[in-house]
């Protein structure tokens, strides 16, 4: 058809399968694996369908901005809530980064940065982790259009020091430097209060990992009241109204109870302490992780060998068929019953991998 | 700031005023003044937030698609779901308008049009209504990138023909055509059925006029699988999930209670009709509407003045200081209840301003 011609075509990016089959085990979109807090399901119940027929209120007059406004003790023309974080970045790259110069991030990333630069027509330029999966602070202190990374790192689980973190952001003052906090609530440093000196840096948060409320698109971007405006401006000038007015009445609910929170970080946080010990028990290797996941490598059994063999186990890991990475897997925090029945797996493909092994030498 | 030079500068879309002010008389916005159908209430009662802690189900998988391919008579492969009608032609501007020739839409129509096309750098051209306000077909008959008009036309209400819009999809075989319905529920007749014939139509509708559901945020296009294949591919690059689990659960009740609906949408026929003769009493001029608003001119008081003063009266209606419609108010339809406080409202000021002019020449 001839109308295709003027049609924008785009590599879609995939996200993590989405199994319908009752009872898997879904280690591989770092969903948690608890239960928004109670006050959610309160929320919900009371919830008015009646209020439905108006548009929702804008962001920034919510309760949920002013309860996050005050959780985080920033004011609320410091906040600007999107979509998730995923709209919340997306808005981000194409309100500040439109410089001829090249927006740098990581080779080894959240796979979503180069499709938003590329669908927003910015440049950029990757530079690689180094071989311990590392970010480089010196790659960032040359001319660029700007900086995102995420910290801790997806999908490595590598935390970089706020030291680190207010290096890249100092030597970048002319530019916006975005720090995607996705993770950060599984034992990192926000770098949150360095945006009282740094007028250039935004950092984004998320409701979908450490408030167990993926299912909601809630996420956040906190910066000087300027960034903010220059968000909002841009956000209102593609769609007025994102947000629907039950993610605004559950939200609230996920930031006011702090002692749900903390406890539901702190499990996931001892699951995966337990974790490290026991997948290095059957040979793995990974970078130690401050977020919801481990990325590890296995020293003697292929990734994509392990990642099948649990899939027929009902098992769901991710793994990228990709350079650098392609023999490491992804494997999200569950419950300490989930991560049983992973081990369990793990034992059986490492025994059946090593009888095919000998009985390929005999 | 260095910074700001990356910026992008936006002229922001300036939407209706949402006060904050109780019992207010909100007739500016276009929202349903009935409440969405029992069952959206039931819905919210019944939502499960555990769920939330999973992302929420692709579009396309969820019952939500399923019951509008049943309402519409379509397959889920003919329906695009996003997040209001404005995510859903935002994306399709994005999709389909990549082309170097302008795209068409009228010079007076939905105001995110042209902000659309200047986020995404499309070219476009605007195509002045006639001085009754009506799209002259001829004018959408040439060489192009795309066309969009809303039907009924927005702030007009005018509706065209069906065999009209036909006209305009036949002569632009080689481009998308996108067909915004927003208000087609409100008597007109939809361009649905043409989607079989014509593979470069697009349809698109929203809950957030007949459905009563503006505060949920759910949109949806229909067209032949290959144009919705396209827009998903677009969408899926951006965002994987912009639609949230609750939207879903909600939105399914408003489709399945047709009874409900079409009860809704009548009511507020009715009292357009109305209106339109209590308009016409008090000195209004208007051409005929078949959305859930009135687009009036009064022959002697300016548009401005009646706009201000039901301000101070406590009821908003839609004003725009701009070309051609600067003497125009949007009256959206509300209860009959509001009307007769609109009318109440009128005659205060219609007595008031003819008291001025009379005491001006004496």
């Amino acid at each position: 058809m001839k109308w295709e011609e003027n049609v924008r075509r785009v590599t879609p990016y995939t996200p993590g399968e989405q199994p319908d089959k009752a009872g898997v085990i879904k280690l591989n979109t770092n969903e948690n694996p608890y239960p928004p807090a109670p006050g959610v399901s309160e929320a919900a119940a009371a919830f008015q369908a009646g209020q439905l027929r108006l548009y929702p209120a804008f962001p920034e007059k919510t309760l949920l901005a002013k309860e996050l406004a005050a959780h985080h003790r920033i004011g609320t023309d410091q906040i600007f809530i999107g979509v998730g974080s995923d709209d919340v970045l997306s808005m981000a790259f194409m309100t500040f980064f439109q410089s001829d110069r090249p927006v740098f991030f990581p080779d080894i990333t959240y796979s979503f940065y180069d499709v938003w630069a590329d669908v927003y027509r910015i440049p950029y330029s990757r530079k690689p982790l180094n071989e311990d999966f590392n970010i480089s602070v010196k790659d960032y202190c040359q001319p660029n259009g700007g900086v995102v990374f995420p910290n801790p790192n997806a999908p490595t689980g590598i935390l970089m020091s706020l030291d680190a973190v207010e290096e890249i952001v100092a030597a970048n003052r002319d530019v916006v430097v975005i720090v995607d906090e996705a993770y950060i609530d599984f034992g990192g440093t926000s770098a949150l209060p360095l945006i009282e000196k740094y007028d250039n840096l935004l950092v984004v948060q998320t409701f979908s990992k450490s408030r167990s409320m993926a299912g909601m698109r809630i996420g956040y971007a906190m910066g000087q009241p300027a960034l903010i405006r220059y968000l909002n401006d841009v956000k209102y000038s593609v769609n007025s109204y994102t947000m629907n007015t039950a993610a605004y009445a559950f939200g609230v609910e996920a930031v006011r109870d702090q002692a749900y929170f903390e406890a539901c970080c702190q499990k996931i946080i001892k699951t995966r302490e337990r974790a490290e010990s026991e997948l290095l028990k059957r040979g793995f290797v990974f970078p130690k992780s401050f977020a919801n996941f481990i990325f590890a490598a296995h020293k003697t059994i292929p990734a994509r060998e392990i990642f099948e063999r649990l899939k027929e186990n009902d098992i769901y890991v991710r793994w990228w068929d990709k350079d650098r990475i392609g023999n490491y897997l992804r494997i999200t925090i569950g419950t300490d019953e989930q991560m049983e029945a992973l081990y369990r797996a793990l034992d059986k493909i490492c025994r059946v991998y090593s009888d095919k092994k000998n009985s390929i030498i005999t």
